[in-house]
């Protein structure tokens, strides 16, 4: 009963196995390579444009990566107060960036709030110097909360962005797992409503190590090449990122794969919510994350029967929620996940 | 005939076998996992030595961030004018050390000269504040140029860092072949000789993508968990790349792989010394790298047979030796590299 | 009725005077003259204590090097919410520091609340790297609201930076103001209440541009000189900020300026109790700022009788306190500040 | 006899007048005061054409913000191998453009050699992501040996940095120098002949603290205020600086300084070439430096007569032309040296 992260879990047998099919031979490096090649081109074709892919080993690095390309001195980026980049990538986005600024915005399950994003954008005029000036808006689909934006808040936020001429981003950790829930296409989700950077991620999705900073104009492709080699992201053997992204795309297994761990999570929400000892949801699981209110004995003895999760920090809008000896806790699902984990855990909780 | 690069190899059979062996499961992320300890301790092992492991995921990113713990305000690092620091990072330790400067110390064959590095070190005396400070020393074994620090060079370019005050690292990315030419051991190459830290390559010889940065002394280790983390080099799944180290070490495996790698080298080396067309060695290969002086129109007649391999800046202590139509090239022999290329080449060259 | 900035104010004929006074002859440059070491002797009687001195030009300097020095990767820099470091600064401190991320702490009135700051240093686990790692902890002494830290507060807050093993700053861009209304000593309001970094600002309060980090621990001067320089602070003529400092404290001028500066400030917020047409204080001034309450028709008016003051952002505590046709203003004194022109705006508010 | 450096004199009188002269009153703070905008206005009218003008505190961050404007990841800066940018600053220029590189280039008396230059950015092929890129061309005017690039040797070098798309920068510490030595306009001197971007100083030439940024292209300004800001180098009262200018400017003072200090060292250059000891000239002076090649017996007995200059480094092109007991000597005069002490140096060297 694993329910610590999706990050748990390792890769999917196709992903291992075409690791080592393509173990043997030579290719040229840095990502050049045919496959490479290959590869790119499938996500102009999965996102019906002609972008630019720029591979990277780990989610901070294609949020760092894809912010840096907005850098401006001064510059403050607008994100959810609970956003990955705000809360754990230790200082990433800043320092790949030189020095800019998150400003976190308000909003409830893990989605910012356009109002309050238009407020804080509005706290830096640009005729003031001394605040810095707005850089980027960034959010995270789906969401650290569960949650997923639908197309219209997404292009409610593109709006705010651009008519303040920022770059609008997209951490896309679990991307997949929003774009089968929302049942839309990579393009409806991304530049159709207004994204203009993505960071692609396969990692939690069945992937080893396998993450993309994906450009929507390539136009601006040219200096992501050096910003991506002087962070020391650029794998001399790219190929095994490309050979991972070949895997995941064939045959749609990436959308399987988050169907998959989607509906593990809904299994494991009505469970909890069925449940007889006072367990119940704190919000609706959108995505492969459940977030339930526990007793905290309760939550313990799942534990010594052999459960892992976390515990999770409250956010104020639930704060009158909980009773005194109730807890938050945050339970993953992933493509590995099995109902038989799940109906124990729902039966025990 | 692939001697472009050991980075044009893939990877070998044990080590993509092993990561489809550890594929599946679950294990906890970011480095915390059994397998990441299990190889860290093997580290240890190696060295004979309590060592501090951190695995990253390019060369790059293992100089830089060894570099960047030695960072100071003004710093400046002492490098060979053609270490792949100075020549073929784009900036990444400039940056990772928030704008510390390479100095570039001269040399032949790719190994710094002692004196010159005393005198290099001497144009930034304390006291003057304007040309900012000398910050570390850093050599590269085996070097570029194919040739290897002995044991006692690099006791005299340590003893000249220590009497600085300076850190003194070792970038490794061809480690295991220095290693297994010199004949000694890990220990003896590193600590034992006056060596702080070093970049432990993997790639090169074998593995898809393991790197790590290898702190002599633990107690320095504290600051490398953030430095690495706001890198983006804390990979989730990290097993990935402990389970590359896993196979590497087994049996010796990465011994093996670099003395037929060298070997290789050295068949193809004894090759172009018989040649009957003028090609000639610039200067004994001493590990996995063979630079040849041949006529450009040998050259190109082998590249037209399928041989890949590339022209090479000549330096300036070679520059009389060259005839007018005679370039300098570099071969390079990797894990993969065949007798039966080597042959070939040897008989056309 | 200029009370926008003690800023708008030029320099005290007494400082100009000796900018003259040493603008002949010829000392040697980057402060290294006799004036300079005579002014930094100076410093260290004033603070009863051997302390390092570094001149620099702007309080921001001051502030953004004090924070640099104690720099970490992923560092976090604990600061009130209001403090001129995290609002007022374009991101300098965390661009010195190479991406630190500041973290607003709440209190009312510009006061860090000490529980606030222990709690959300404890946000900060030392083994979570994701978050980033506490760094520094600054206060503003007087604060952007015109408040005063007592001894005891200072103590307390700096009891909890050494537990948790952080330097602990003072920005004093208002210190003397600080001081002259606490009544007690320098060393009093600084080191021995556990200060180890001071930004000793004398620009506010009547020189042209004079300001200085100061360290009470010399023995950690030596980066500062590097970091000084690096950051282009390290002027030339440093006399011409030295001469500034010592007629500034010549007589105790600096103290005298204070008194005025502060004692204007007391009979403008008397005035504004005093208002027949509702003007009232927000809090009490306890430096050189005062904060009224006044209706926008009454501000309005005033502003075109000729005064010149700012809005403020109502803080949070503060916030059901106005009516719907009421602002809040900041109206700060200077040593140039004349009796006429408070006597006038208070009559008149 | 003080040949130290220009910048060990204080401030002209008519420099120190005027700043007690705009001692009183108070004017907007931060740049924006009518003094301000009307010494702006003056740069304009000077350079004969609209100029965005950027009022810093040091020579370094006028350098260092000129390039950073120009900042590229991976970045490379093409400047003499003896400019003050990468000789003196400390890293400065590295640290504000987040890591970029100076690459020094060789020619003879501190000038750039245009086919070395050519030759050196010819290094940095677009292509070659692991090299970095080119990001801007600095030439310092008058060089740091004293000698000036023609008109024509200033259009070469623009024409190259043009060919490549680099931002052309100016390193106008001494300047004034300069203008007066050619005998052109400052127009003529800079975007006539291909400067982007200026280091406008006025501190050596008899102000004590006035430096300045100059954008030729004025649509490039906006970013400049918010890297100047972040730089911690908008100062508060920054009419202080203004006032400077406003005096150095009036009644052409600044040309005036400027050529009383290069009529000195013309008149020290004679003295010395007319030596009977064997002093000479290691090249003729263009402007106020003067490098004499001495016994080393002479020049000490100079120093014990009370002079101050200092020893210099031996330039390559130089090195055969010196005894064993002579020395390279730098000898700089400025508005302030009397034909006194440059007549008892004549005599005695």
């Amino acid at each position: 009963m694993i329910f610590a992260s999706d990050n748990w879990a390792g890769a999917h047998p196709a992903i291992a196995e075409n690791l080592t099919a393509h173990a043997a031979g030579y290719v040229s490096a840095y990502g050049t390579s045919e496959l490479d090649r290959k590869v790119e081109r499938r996500f102009s074709e999965i996102f019906d444009k002609e972008v630019a892919v720029f591979f990277v080993g780990t989610g901070t690095a294609a949020n760092s990566l894809a912010l840096a390309s907005a850098n401006r001195p001064g510059g403050v980026v607008f994100c959810h107060r609970e956003a990955h980049v705000h809360v754990d990538e230790c200082g990433a986005p800043e320092f790949f960036s030189h020095g800019a600024r998150l400003c976190p915005v308000n909003g409830e399950r893990g989605k910012m709030d356009a109002a309050r994003l238009e407020a804080d954008i509005g706290r830096f005029p640009s005729e003031f110097v001394h605040g810095g000036q707005p850089m980027a808006v960034t959010v995270t689909q789906a969401t650290e909360s569960g949650t997923i934006y639908s197309l219209d808040e997404i292009k409610t936020i593109a709006a705010i962005a651009r008519r303040h001429d920022l770059p609008f981003h997209m951490d896309g950790a679990r991307f997949a797992n929003a774009l089968v829930s929302l049942g839309v296409t990579p393009a409806e989700m991304t530049w159709k409503s207004g994204v203009d950077l993505l960071s692609f991620g396969g990692t939690k999705n069945g992937c080893w190590c396998a993450e993309a900073v994906v450009l929507f104009d390539p136009a601006k492709a040219r200096e992501m090449h050096f910003l991506r080699k002087r962070a020391a992201q650029l794998f001399s053997k790219s190929r095994f990122i490309a050979a991972q992204f070949e895997a995941y795309f064939a045959g749609d297994l990436w959308l399987d794969l988050a169907r998959h761990a989607n509906a593990m999570a809904t299994r494991l929400a009505a469970g909890i919510a069925a449940s007889e000892s006072g367990s119940r949801l704190a919000w609706d699981a959108e995505a492969n994350e459940v977030f339930a209110i526990m007793k905290r004995q309760v939550a313990e003895r799942l534990q010594r029967q052999g459960a892992i999760f976390y515990d999770w920090h409250v956010p104020h809008h639930l704060a009158g929620g909980l009773a005194e000896d109730e807890g938050l806790y945050r339970l993953v699902t992933s493509y590995a996940t099995t109902s038989e984990d799940v109906a124990r855990f729902a039966a025990a909780c």
